[in-house]
């Protein structure tokens, strides 16, 4: 290891307590993305970390989308001879803190305390996902430029404000902002360590679609002892639809669903059959046969694609009781896709389901934001190689090469748009809670994913000397 | 006609409007039975209903129940030689007024306005269901009153609070208060006309039981993309299972449910089909197969067994899309039941029903509210014919003897408790929009329901000279 990365890291190690400081102020700005009331925090957000760029040297600026806005910083254009351009993602929106009554400390407050093991850890909405993720890297370049007295050139920071409401506006921006977004490789700061101990990167990602569909019964709201016996109930009807989706098996009844859907191959499957898949789970209780029959967990959350209900709402919310027959009801689907299913395919697929399902008089309502596509990360990569190296010397073992269940839509546009090499890593683990209430980010976790920032920059830069 | 009935007739032409302002002050008391926040609107209807009794002299008090409280008014009791001792029952409390933004004019604000076919009405929560219908009765004996000089002896009128919340209170109140409730006759006013120019006296009533049921996840919310394909999703569950209550014929699936329900009589069938069921059905759109398969519209309305879902809510509720696997969902279910079905044994063998569907891991809770059975009153008592006089006697038609879908608890307990002849009318149309935004109460019914009591009341003191 060489002195400045030596130096650079015991920097980031003096400098700590600060850098939490800094985070704790971001994650105190309720920055979420997919309500209207978010918005002004939004903004308060973006403006907060052009600032914070611009402290640190970088050319920043809040860059309007037509949705919520893109932070973009660069440090210098790389000279004739200059080294590999490096781009970091990140994003600054957050879930909604819904249930509210859920939290134990304020949600947009990043309260420090113990965890059950006595490590420290910093609890809020979004301080794992991602605001920990991307504050990370700008701490990286704040020890950086500490120590070397200057940023690298050619690093571009693309920081984005609607990853949690699907990355509607983020394909245009990147077509439209393409010019100065050419780099030989994105690093993607919003995934997960294998386990707390292991890092990991992440080479498959699914792809998502979101469906909101509502049954409107031919009448409105009626009094269900008047005319329960005659009139059709949109809340028995969603049910029928609802459990008519999956088989016993747990397969998708949606005739055409699985076209694009590909096998694994064999020798990654290989690879994964040799994880243990128990540190992926997190004490989840995966009891209830929920998933697809036949399929192995880590099979089920990596390489199969999902449908899953994530909300229903209709008649009576009481506290009392209502003896009503609702006049609509709605239920909130998303979709995890894989290989090469096309969301807007699917999108059709399901409505076509829903609709020859509809008694004669009801009538159903859909409401779809445009879904994202699965991405397939080449791992043979010299960044991945690279990166991989920088994480085993911080973590102390191997990074394990994975997948997520989970979907950062701007892998799929970067590495589509741009074709450049895209290597997803964080430090998010299994039981931060993130996307529930009471999200958490070690503190541990925190500090490491800094230093191994610096190292990844260190690793990659030093692959151009 | 005698000349004071028909004096009596004539003040309640000449009074209708200051009937209408004074039952605009009752609908105007938000007296919601079954939400917390409805006590002090209870408690304000009970003293106000209480003091308009002593108006008219009438000896009158708020009883407490350990629920909402009753109001009770009793005329002089009746000398060894005097009539008939007649119970009047009505009831105070209403349904929430929710959704309130389907509302087109304030719930709690009688709205008097013109309906579509030019008719007056006043628009308000509970003002058909039931403070029209109650108040009716009121300012019948006013009427009666003011042209007799004086009120018949044995009169008891028993204002109840609890009707929309179950009248859970209503069966110990009875029992308890039964010496001074003793009567010949009890007339229920809380029901329904045959058509707007039609009367009727419903005979049979369907009991009536509340299920709230959760199913809670063995893990709390989770992230859908990362656990969708291996944790349990108990909307998913609880699809399932709301799905399988109802086979591919309308008919209840859950074994034991039709014990005790009796085939309609032959000769009853026989008065029911001869009737159109398109007045009852008041436009209602009855496509979608809802009903049971093999049975009329009206043997489903009046005489078969059903089970609806009046609300469903958990997970995500928007506006934004979350990816989340909720840890909770909740079904409210009402049972509607006739003949011998027993509302414990239903309750016991629904929750059997849940239990054997629900996957490892996953929990259920039950809430339920103690249940009524189904009644069905004597159609030969002499106090139904000297009603049914009177009614064809206003309306210019027979009175049709129907049977109702809906629940009047009232009439169970005091057939039951009292063992008295239980006679419910009243003068409800079915497109009142009874539990549902924007109800109303034609002024017509209104008007000729006071003209009617006063009939009945003549009728029914007339047979005893």
């Amino acid at each position: 290891m060489g002195p400045k990365l030596e130096a650079t890291l015991a920097r980031v190690d003096a400098d700590l307590e600060a850098a939490i400081g800094r985070l704790a102020e971001l994650v105190a700005i309720p920055s979420v993305s997919n309500e209207p009331d978010g918005e002004p925090g939004i903004r308060r957000a973006a403006l907060w970390l052009a600032e914070a760029l611009s402290d640190l040297g970088i050319a920043a600026r809040v860059v309007e989308t037509g949705g919520h806005p893109v932070v973009l910083g660069h440090t210098g254009a790389p000279g004739a001879h200059g080294g590999p351009r490096v781009l970091f993602y990140g994003h600054y929106d957050v879930q909604p803190a819904a249930p509210l009554e859920a939290w134990r400390t304020p949600p947009f407050e990043a309260t420090r305390m113990r965890g059950p093991d006595g490590s420290e850890r910093i609890v809020g909405r979004g301080v794992s996902d991602s605001k920990g993720q991307l504050w990370s890297v700008v701490e990286a370049l704040r020890a950086w430029l500490a120590v070397h007295g200057g940023l690298p050139d050619g690093i571009i920071l693309l920081f984005e404000g609607e990853e949690e409401s699907g990355s509607q506006s983020l394909a245009g921006f990147i077509e439209r902002h393409r010019d100065e977004l050419v780099c030989d490789v994105a690093f993607i700061s919003d995934s997960d360590m294998w386990s707390p101990d292991t890092p990991a990167i992440t080479s498959r990602l699914k792809g998502l679609l979101h469906e909101r569909v509502t049954i409107v019964a031919p009448n409105p709201d009626l009094h269900s002892g008047q005319f329960g016996g005659v009139a059709v109930n949109p809340l028995r009807v969603l049910s029928k639809i609802l459990a008519s989706i999956h088989d016993d098996d747990g397969r998708i009844a949606i005739p055409g669903f699985y076209d694009g859907v590909h096998p694994v191959p064999a020798a990654v499957l290989d690879q994964w059959r040799r994880l243990d898949a128990s540190a992926l789970l997190a004490g989840i209780d995966t009891g209830g046969d929920a998933g697809e029959r036949g399929y192995s967990a880590i099979e089920r959350m990596w390489a199969r694609p999902a449908i899953d209900f994530n909300g229903i709402h209709g008649g009576n919310a009481g506290p009392g009781e209502r003896s009503v027959l609702p006049g609509s009801v709605t239920a909130r689907l998303s979709f995890r896709l894989v290989g090469d299913q096309d969301p807007a395919r699917v999108r059709e697929l399901f409505r076509e389901f829903v609709r020859s399902r509809l008694p004669q008089g009801c009538m159903v309502e859909f409401h779809g934001i445009e879904g994202t596509s699965a991405v397939t990360v080449r791992e043979d990569s010299p960044f991945v190689a690279a990166t991989a190296r920088a994480l085993e010397a911080e973590w102390g073992n191997p990074a394990v090469i994975k997948a997520s269940g989970g979907t950062v839509p701007a892998v799929g546009y970067l590495a589509g748009i741009l074709g450049v090499d895209c290597v997803t890593t964080g430090f998010i683990l299994a039981d931060d809670a993130i996307h529930a209430p009471n999200e958490k980010y070690d503190i541990r976790c925190f500090h490491k994913g800094i230093r191994s920032w610096v190292r990844v920059l260190d690793a990659v830069l030093e692959d151009r000397a």
